[in-house]
């Protein structure tokens, strides 16, 4: 049987390894495990959304209204948007997706950071669409320019703040660049965690009412899977014009999010005290990584998100990595983006001093 | 803005209007509204589901095992096959998916029953393919035949039993066509409902251990959304060659089943006894459904799946489907099929004894 020539040249993606995983391949016992791999809210889930899941249980047997009518009624609301500007996802992920699909032929091309959501790459591939990506690290106005100059690409992904390494591009920024870009190019502006950067520094807070209103090019991304605390529940959504969204639509499968995850959804919305408590609870959980990776003289980069990164200045990360995991402390290893560095999710308080004292153990004994 | 001109042929999928719409278009009393328009178990999910929902609730906030061990490994268990012979999807729609993008480039074809799921359609469409259909609306063996020697297709698609109409090949028929066919075509035998029709009649039961054996170019889909009750959380699986699977998975966006879908399927999965009653309980109040139609000269099709359709011989099935549900009984017309009938789940005593009224109050009127 032949298969598609496009998946020759696609590697599947390789998620972190799950706590049960991890206990039973070296023997630990859950409770020993911590997993600061996946970006999850250290604080669990909003106590109603968890009560709108087991409240709404029973429902498990009946479809979704594939409308969505009350969740996209609230994120409308939130966002002073019409719902003909909204579109929900099986996460932000599945958004992405969706666009590439609509926009992307063979041959096309994209461009993105060197370093950046590993996802865009995937989708774009599967697309047969080709990837050109900046040369530094992060993410790079002169360096976006150019490349958009030379290649004209038919999709920009902006990830602000970026994954997997936490820097940010300021929203004038972002707009710097809307502005220099064609209006016939789709730009992505990821906007997974900004939640975190809004927060730090007011600067980076993009409105996406305001976004696609300037830039009607412009697609904002959003989820549930960060700061709202729902990453297992697969629900994001994508804000743009209605001349983007109904492409999109296109493209979607009916029923993408399921009866809870929309319940969920709606119920974590509405609890923005949650939200505000989770990523204040972050910046200051932050500040003890900045401070022990100081002394350690191992250099961070400055997070807008709920993660920091750890630049090595000696040892290797996948060896570093490999060594915490066998003690039961699970994180991201940079290796595979080309950064001696791993990505570590900020925990709880006793998750993190936890992360510290095995991080000591390991990288003590580095020469 | 340009799209993809792939979207210009692609309409969006128009889902069945949930209660909650219809409580708000007409006023109705969402008690008083009977929704038998989408195949759900009346019955509701097992109570062992619901429980492993409420259990895990707090669990949201996680990211889940993108090996799905658990689920994967009961699921090996149940069918007699390995790992890696199988695939998960948000639903079998989303294997559907996966399939037809790891095998589809422009202007291929793909055959199906000119009367048929509507996604394997849409999902062809997305990939820019092109549609043979079968003429007659039931699954008919000399024309699989006929329009495969006609125009080699790369995908067949085979619904076993069909939805929308509940006829279903035997698993002789599936074999012959099997034969037929060269082993470089992908089959898909899509078996949503296949625990309806193996319990009506042993000679429909196809096993997908034997059948990725002897053909190793089919693909089994099977679902959680129907016997297994799970319709809103989002649960299919894909069986096939290890050589087919590895194509799928390049395809697969990683988390695509929720933390709580995986948790819940895995517990629906081993409350066969569950299973069984809602068979049992489907074929017997099915009878009724016969009965009724008997009596006022309306013929059914003999259905091997939990809905049964009535072939009006008089009345615009449009203008009676939206009758009935103007008086709070939803139930899936079937014109756009170019069929004058409608689809009606089979549902509990009490909503099937519902449809029994209002659809005569409806029909009594007409001339």
């Amino acid at each position: 049987m032949k298969f598609n020539e496009i998946l020759d040249d696609i590697t599947v993606y390789e998620a972190g390894k799950p706590i049960e995983l991890v206990v039973r391949d070296y023997g630990l016992e859950p409770g020993d495990v911590v997993k600061l791999a996946s970006n999850e809210n250290p604080n669990g889930a909003s106590p109603k959304a968890i009560k709108a899941i087991t409240d709404n249980a029973s429902k498990a047997y009946l479809y979704p209204d594939d409308s969505y009518y009350e969740l996209k009624n609230a994120l409308c609301k939130k966002y002073g948007i019409d719902s003909r500007e909204l579109i929900l996802g099986a996460g932000s992920d599945q958004v992405l997706e969706f666009i590439t699909k609509a926009v992307l032929g063979k041959g096309d091309k994209v461009l993105m950071s060197k370093v950046t959501f590993a996802m865009y790459e995937i989708y774009t591939k599967l697309c047969g669409a080709k990837i050109v990506r900046t040369e530094g690290p992060y993410h790079d106005i002169v360096q976006f320019k150019d490349l958009y100059d030379a290649h004209k690409p038919k999709i920009i992904f902006l990830c602000v703040p970026n994954n997997p390494l936490g820097e940010c591009f300021s929203k004038a920024e972002v707009y710097e660049l809307l502005d220099y870009f064609s209006s016939e190019t789709t730009v992505i502006v990821d906007c997974a965690y900004m939640e975190y950067a809004s927060y730090k520094d007011r600067a980076k807070k993009i409105s996406p009412k305001e976004l696609i209103a300037k830039y009607p090019n412009a697609i904002y991304l959003g989820t549930f899977s960060k700061a709202y605390g729902l990453g297992g529940m697969r629900v994001g959504y994508g804000i743009a014009d209605e001349n983007i969204t109904s492409a999109m639509y296109k493209t979607r499968p009916p029923f993408n999010v399921t009866v809870l995850s929309a319940k969920a959804a709606l119920a974590a919305l509405e609890d923005e005290e949650f939200v505000n408590m989770s990523v204040e609870m972050n910046f200051s959980e932050m500040k003890k990584y900045e401070n022990f990776a100081k002394n350690l003289h191992i250099e961070t980069i400055d997070s807008y998100t709920n993660f920091i990164t750890f630049l090595l200045p000696k040892g290797s990360s996948k060896q570093i990595f490999s060594d915490l995991m066998k003690i039961g402390v699970i994180v991201r290893d940079l290796t595979s983006y080309g950064i001696n560095g791993i990505r570590i999710t900020i925990g709880t308080h006793a998750q993190n001093e936890k992360f510290f004292a095995k991080f000591e153990e390991v990288y003590s004994k580095i020469a």
